[in-house]
Order: C-alpha cells, then structure tokens, then sequence
C-alpha cells in the first residue's frame, strides 16, 4: 500500500494544502493509501525523502516527494486508473494551472490564511511556523491578521478567471475533475480546515464547485475535520 | 474560402489582440482564410454577425463572432485538422487560460498597451477608441501614459505563472502549442504590433516562447507590421 507523509497539527487537523492535493490524486488513482502524520518540526520523520517538506510518498522501492512531482509520477505509473490530467495537453496545462495557484493565488492565501495555522500547532512547531510566516511575507503573524480583508479582496480578485471558467463547466478540467481542479481546491480546502473566513459562502460559482470537489471520491475531503 | 473580419489601423496595422487568437488559429487548423479589414468604428461592416465586434468569421453559411467560440466551432467544424486543444481536458483548462488572459493578464496590460494604439487611429476612431479607454479604464489615456511602469510591473507579475510554466515546457500545451498559446500570445503580439516597449527582451523563458510563437506556420505573426 502506498504511504503518504502530511502535517498534522492539534485536534488532528491534515492542514497542509500541498498535501491535500495529492490525497486527492490518490482517491482520484483508486489508491488506497496509509497516511502517515508528521509535526511540522519533525524533520527527521521525512528525511529519507531528502527533502524538509511534505507531501512524500512511498510506493514500494518508489519515494517521491513535492505534490507536482508525485502527480506525474501516479499519472506514469497507474496509466489505467482514471487519468488525472486526460492527456498530454490537459497535463501540460495542468501544471500551468498549478503554477498559477501557487504563484497568484497563494500570493495572496498565503498571507490572508497562513496564521490561522498557528492556533493548531504546539509550542515549538508554532515558533518554527511564525518564523516561516515573516520569512516568506515579510511581516508578523499579527501584523497580517491585521490585513486579513486586503488580502481577502486580493484573493477574490486572483481567482476572477476561475469564477469565469465555472460559470461554463462543472470542473477547470471540463465535465470531470482535472488535478488543476484539486491544486486550486487545495487552497480553500487548506482555509476551512485552519479555520480561515469561509471566503466561498455565497461566491457562486466558486462555492458550488467547491461543494462539488467535497464530494468526490465519496466525500472524501469533506469528511476532515474543519472548521466550514 | 473563411472570411474573417479584424481590425485595421493607419499603416495596415493589424492590431487587434483578439483577431490574432483567430488568426493563429485558422493557421494551426491549415484552414485558407480571406481576412476583410475594418475601421474601428465602422459597425456597419460587421452588423450581419449580430454583433459589434471582431473577429468575426464567416465559412459558407456559418457566422461565428467572439474568438472563443470562433476556437470552438473550427474545432468541432474540422476535427480531422491538427486539434487546438488536445481533447476535452486540453479544451476546458485552454478555456480557463483564456479566461486568465481576459481577466488578468489584460487588466494589466490594457491600461499599459492600449493608448499606443491611438497613434495608429484617423481622427474618427481615434475619438472613439479614447473614450472606450476611459470607459474600460477610468482613466483618460494621457493619464495612462504616466502610470506605464506601474502597469509594466504588474503586468511582469501577472505572468509569473507562465513563466514558471515555460521553464520546463516548450509551450503552454506542452510540446506542441494549444490555444492556450495563442490566448497569451496575442497580448504580446497586440503590444508588439502597437509599439509598446518590449516588455519581453531580455525576459527568458516568455521571450523565448514568444520567439517560438512568431515562427509558428511559417512565420505568420512575424510577418505582420509590428515595431518589435
């Protein structure tokens, strides 16, 4: 059976939103998984990965680590499970759409979202957090709690083309899921369980599509424990 | 033979960022085109489309106007041709990217390209094409001019994903261009042909894709009169 390492913070919460993408390629596949929760701190539990963050899997000799690389890599290896990208085109925009959500639209997640996560985490993961937090945005934890509406309307406006798309199609990838659909799910997904705002309550088409990806895979992702 | 009907600006300028997505795409599909120049404010020449924009294509009895559709129908019209996206995934997730184009690469780039196209305008649609500028933008183009560099930046900005995308792929479809090219393309083309700075010398991997772009079918875009 296939493992899978994911950060686990208090109360249980499966938070990290890199993760959540591939939990989902995995249901996706069909693959049944072993889920395998690590402290944020806890570096030593993933380093036979050689890397420091998670998602990793292992699928038997196989270890593979970055949600991207792990998407290509089930895609390759499990060619007669549901296709997670429908072609080579649809994977080659796949990725567009991933570097999308994580250079635009976590641009502004990231710092609207990121410090909910700190409630969820103990002592030393939550200083090692903060520590990321102002590295990667340049400011406090409170100082972007403070912000939190400018970064909302940001977030809002990054996702416009998304809003556009959905007026038109059930998915990004058309009339079934594509992993673009999961690496932008990720976020929101990454929002309810940190206890963010619920920014979808009432952002048709946006929120009926993301009840959509709750559901899937037999409502998988709606079954964690969140806050919306 | 498809007549498509585009833009026409002082010099033979074929400026319109829209009409070059069709354009592309009648090339990509092998499909001879008449193409039929209008003045901006000429409505008259395109009212048998319903409509009061171009481009617009008509082929035997068939009008199509607005660049989507028009990429649709020529897809779904001659399905034999080299396909314009990949199959259903490459379709719907090509319509998302062109969404991303419409709603926030061009919020960028209109406010810093478009008042370069006054200069290519007679006295009548010059008038015209100023006032839907400050329609669209709030502001008058004069006004527009002085705040390029801002516009230039996030412009840059708003692009990041691609160029993190055209990093590890020749095109946004992958080996092969989709339309998703074309939709990005023609913003470039548009502000090439207009002769707006060159936002992309020096700017690997765009500028590098960009150069593939203008190659494509014989080197059609580049054979256009453009300032860079």
């Amino acid at each position: 059976m296939i493992e899978m390492w994911e950060l686990q913070g208090e109360g249980d919460r499966r938070y990290s939103n890199f993760s959540w993408r591939t939990r989902m390629a995995l249901r996706h596949k069909g693959l049944a998984v072993q889920l395998r929760p690590v402290r944020l701190t806890d570096k030593a539990a993933i380093a036979f990965s050689g890397g420091t963050t998670v998602p990793v899997i292992r699928d038997g000799d196989m270890v593979v680590r970055d949600s991207w690389a792990i998407a290509e890599y089930l895609e390759q290896r499990y060619p007669d499970r549901p296709s997670l990208f429908g072609g080579p085109s649809g994977q080659a925009l796949a990725r567009f759409v991933n570097d999308w959500v994580d250079r635009t639209v976590l641009a502004s997640a990231f710092p609207a979202f990121s410090w909910h996560a700190l409630a969820l985490q103990d002592d030393e993961d939550r200083a090692y957090f903060s520590g990321l937090i102002e590295r990667l945005t340049g400011q406090a934890p409170d100082a972007l709690s403070g912000q939190q509406p400018r970064y909302l309307e940001r977030l809002a406006r990054a996702v416009d083309p998304a809003r556009a798309t959905l007026k038109r199609q059930a998915f990004l990838g058309g009339a079934a899921p594509s992993y673009a659909d999961y690496a932008l799910f990720s976020v929101y997904q990454w929002g309810r369980i940190l206890g963010a705002p619920d920014v979808l309550a009432g952002a048709a088409p946006l929120k009926d599509w993301f009840e959509r990806l709750l559901d899937l895979h037999d409502g998988h992702a709606r079954a964690t424990p969140a806050a919306w």
